[in-house]
């Protein structure tokens, strides 16, 4: 028997054990994907306590709470903070098996220094401890980054927003003063690419702006986008990011999309097949820029957002009502990419799904679009959201394999609003090492240390270097 | 190597084995879905022989026997029963691997005291033991549910059925006298949600008059049914249970839906947009008054009945020609539950289903329904029919575990028809212990045999006892 | 630490060991589906070197090579021979854990014996030793076929094929002599099936010729396959073999399908409905006639072809740019094997997927059409392309026999245009005795190696020998 989430937890032989220790554990971490909040970083910001930066955005453990029937002012109302963590240290328990059970030990071990198991009995002490570490300047969000060795961050931005805030932390003229740590923003148009949604309008008014020109056309809606993919870029932009149920793929004339605009301009309701042909009209123009400007496309699909409609009107987005989806794939993926190489301009581009069903379409198909002399030019995202645990990053990591170069794989980032989620790329790590490991153990790898720690590092930091920089 | 199926059967360390033998075999049973027939149970049926018993109605084994090509005249024709017992015989060895060879053993172990592998040389002597066993009052209904501590069933059946048989039982009348067995009626209103289907006419009358009311509108079934569920709950009915291949979701307007309510008495056929129209209004009504009258609603989705037309004809429903379908599930349940929830009318609820592509679907989408402070409110089923093995239940229980709370879960049900069916709860509860004790062996869970004992507790049937009971 | 792939490679206990040396090491190999080029066989071909006979036409390999950024030119292009073999073995460390990287340290042991690992620094002598032993009389067609000692090939072949070839090589008088291996052809009617490829009015006219009639209406063209179909048998052929992304089911009337016919004789672009209505009447007949002629039917579903565009202009098919692709299949195969079940007319069949996603659906509707007293009518195809590597073979053995009776399972087939795959046979025999072996020791099959070691036989080869010839 192990003991419980030791100094090698995950790791299920002594192979995995050499690879983590010797070749993973010292590797930097680069977050190519993150949600965290650039003034937070910025003002270098400190956590009044373990509820605020713990519970205070984190749907998925708002999920667990409400799965055990806690009330929801103990998860997002205005209980008492402790009264909070209570009902957290309560839920526990009962989650058992979730990847929220071991996140969380992870966390009080590698950010607080403590190895009680959480539950109600130890709620207290877990409590008093962590507060008092949370005072301490080391657990300021510098003292985080500097800690967890973190290379770069890659945020989640607005193509209308001004990049201040990341410029200023990189000039190193922000309240946190120079930190190692490349705040690197991430360029996502979903608004631009959502007809439909409220606002539409305004926000095509303020995407104008921001590119100081008005905007009167689809390709004027084109022409803002990639201007300021520009201007990102030069801010230090690597990525984009898209947030679609599904990829579109509906060809319409120029004429046709023209009316769309501007009926969703007018707040008119479209068809399914109307918002489908405009998003695909500006996601192949902007696809086009970021081959043309050397920046990555991130795709993430099948989620299905905002189920439960009495929470969505008291809560809004993002707190825990998402679920996912089940749509096809493979038609419109084939489509899309083959459009976007007709034009000579497939980018660099990483693939997501909420559904693991889409893994084989995905792995496969991106096999047809390799090349370019790119090691690994399409990569298969790490296990995303509800499928980011042991099981779900075993399976992404065997089917990658499976259908393609496992030792190109740009690896881990935490998708996270939080600081505290760090040990995540520990997490992986381990899970990497132990699969690696036990192939070696059972024979079907050589025993070549120098050849697998190669791809431990690789996969751990060095190819997102690559890749991204 | 381990003895075939011995005392430590699936339990492959010692934490499994000790979870097992302290906490799970004790546990009684409540069996909340299957599919007995009540008045096998009100008469205390004593059954003439192995195949009557274990091959009378079990159309798992009847498609095993014809996967082999074993004739069908002695699968469900007239040959005689020791004949038929022998084709299963050779049918065994062709079949290792599969759930069937593991339910069988278990079963000639467990009510026969038959340790024998079973195949054509074991055949003979398999019989005559077996058979005198059966002829022992130990082994009539009262004496089966005693030995295996069964402390409710759930039975399937019509809104129509006056339940006499169940109130009998119930209240000591019947032939078999007092049990400690409760035997609760589910409500499975599936006739009247299938306009298109033969005999909908008869079906509407019958259900008029059960309900001692005349139908003349679509308001007026969904004012029967609720009626007689109001019925069924004074007799005992804690949940009810759909099976449908998917959640409809097509909204029309009250006078369309009774314009196709009205072809379909009058035998005109309808288009599927129309049925899914009629679903749709009927199922949401009726789940309403689920959430009214606190009763757990039960939805089995994703099957396909009834493939084979000849043997359709031949043999009818239930036979054996059924299978997995791979209907998309995302769009119709989101909207389904989201339609559910403006009402304020969303019960508790079980969702199954017979294709293990939808379960990361229900168990993200029920996560956005979860709360009103009941402890594990939505519920992914347990593997169901072609998904209850020992590969499906894992895999059910680790996404449960990832998605959900998995101390929550109500656990295991047989769906089955036999009175031999009760092992399969061992069966569950073996993989369940040994799923924990792995986890608790490889340093991922504590070493806590309170915390686990209490989910294994919990979980083997002291959930299912709260959330029905 | 098992040494890198040593006797005992993927045979993780002692039971599997004894399973594999005892039961399957021996058995000769019915590869029953193939791309082997018939002439390669008659004119006993000898290969130049190790990258003709590994690289000339692997797309499998050159989809690794272009995962990580080799140039095209040495992959497909005119580079030097041994330049292209550097950039495989450059390849080779980025793809531990890929099936090729098993793939070809077996080819390089059985066909070679050469042990080393293949890398950058190994290369050169691994060229040179593989090299010098091609040159040998026992590496040309006739001695490989002879030392895996293989009983049977089923090519792929075009019913308008005069299949010479076949016949000479089958009567011995062909520059191969008299050789053990039988050569079957094998009736892929594929471009009759899809008449809005280009050249379907000429395959037409080149169908009826080679049927000795002329075509001028669709039921003209089912004769003639009837016709062609007649003659395959004649010459051995067993089976037939259908690449279609996904079984139609659209059911017309005679005349329409006759204008959908004349339409596309005369390159009229079709609807995607008007294809089905044609090709669900055209594979309905022939499937007929299989099922009267005693001709396995074979199905090969849900791949997606030539997705790349600028690839195919330049590489044509075949060349390592096809997919995976996810249509939903359960509603069309149920309703197509039950048009075939109503005409009486459902002959052995083999359905496979390129999409896990359909396993469940095959295995179940599978089970609705078994019978006719054959051992085994229906088969789950053995995992195919994509899904041919240990997880796959792995996943495809416990859902089949989870579903169904794995005792009469036919197992492997090389579906592979090179003469070094054969050893593939031996990694899917080693994976399937690993499985029954470790079922063994963990006591959830008896311990019976009389038992045991018949499934390995049956499945290894006397499964397949007895379906069939």
């Amino acid at each position: 028997m192990k003991p419980f989430m030791d100094q090698d937890f995950l790791l299920h032989n002594k192979t995995a054990v050499e690879l983590y220790r010797r070749y993973a554990a010292d590797q930097p971490i680069f977050d190519y994907h993150c949600h965290l909040i650039p003034s937070q970083i910025a003002e270098n910001k400190q956590f009044a306590d373990l509820t605020e930066i713990w519970l205070g955005g984190d749907h998925y453990k708002w999920r667990m709470m409400r799965a055990i029937g806690i009330p929801e002012d103990l998860i997002t109302g205005n209980a008492d903070p402790y009264d909070k963590f209570l009902a957290w240290a309560k839920t526990m328990p009962a989650i058992v098996g979730n990847p929220l059970y071991h996140w969380s030990h992870l966390e009080l071990q590698r950010y607080f220094d403590i190895t009680e198991v959480l539950n109600p009995s130890s709620a207290k002490s877990i409590w008093e401890q962590a507060n008092t570490k949370l005072a301490d300047k080391s657990m300021s969000v510098a003292g985080i980054l500097k800690k967890f060795n973190v290379f770069a961050v890659g945020t989640t931005d607005d193509p209308t927003d001004n990049l201040a805030v990341h410029c200023s932390i990189n000039e190193g003229s922000s309240p946190i003063g120079e930190i190692a740590t490349k705040v690197y923003p991430s360029f996502r148009p979903d608004k631009a690419l959502l007809p439909q949604a409220k606002g539409f309008s305004d926000y095509i008014k303020r995407l104008g702006s921001s590119a100081a020109m008005s905007i009167s056309c689809v390709d004027d809606v084109c022409v803002a986008l990639a201007k300021r993919l520009e201007f990102f870029k030069q801010c230090g932009c690597k990525a984009s990011d898209h947030g679609i149920p599904m990829v579109p793929y509906t060809i319409a004339d120029d004429a046709k999309i023209e009316t769309i605009f501007h009926k969703a301009l007018e707040g008119v309701s479209l068809t399914s097949e109307e918002i489908d042909a405009y998003q695909t009209k500006v996601l192949l123009s902007i696809a086009t820029e970021y081959a043309k400007q050397g920046i990555v496309m991130q795709l993430h699909l099948n989620s299905i957002r905002n189920l439960n409609p009495t929470m969505f009107d008291r809560l809004g987005p993002d707190t825990g009502f998402d679920a996912t989806h089940d749509l096809p794939l493979s038609n419109r993926l084939a489509q899309f990419l083959g459009a976007l190489e007709q034009r000579k301009a497939v980018s660099k581009t990483v693939l997501y799904s909420l559904n693991p069903k889409d893994y084989y379409v995905m792995a496969t198909q991106m096999g047809c679009f390799q090349g370019d002399e790119v090691f690994g030019k399409f990569q298969l995202g790490s296990g995303w959201w509800f499928c980011d645990h042991k099981d779900g990053i075993e399976e992404q990591l065997k089917i990658l394999a499976n259908q393609s170069a496992l030792g190109t794989f740009i690896g881990m980032l935490t998708d996270s609003r939080s600081f505290l989620s760090y040990p995540r790329h520990e997490y992986f790590r381990r899970i990497l090492c132990n699969l690696l490991g036990s192939w070696a153990e059972d024979g079907e790898v050589p025993p070549d240390m120098e050849l697998l720690g190669n791809i431990v590092r690789d996969i751990s930091f060095r190819n997102a270097l690559r890749y991204f920089v």
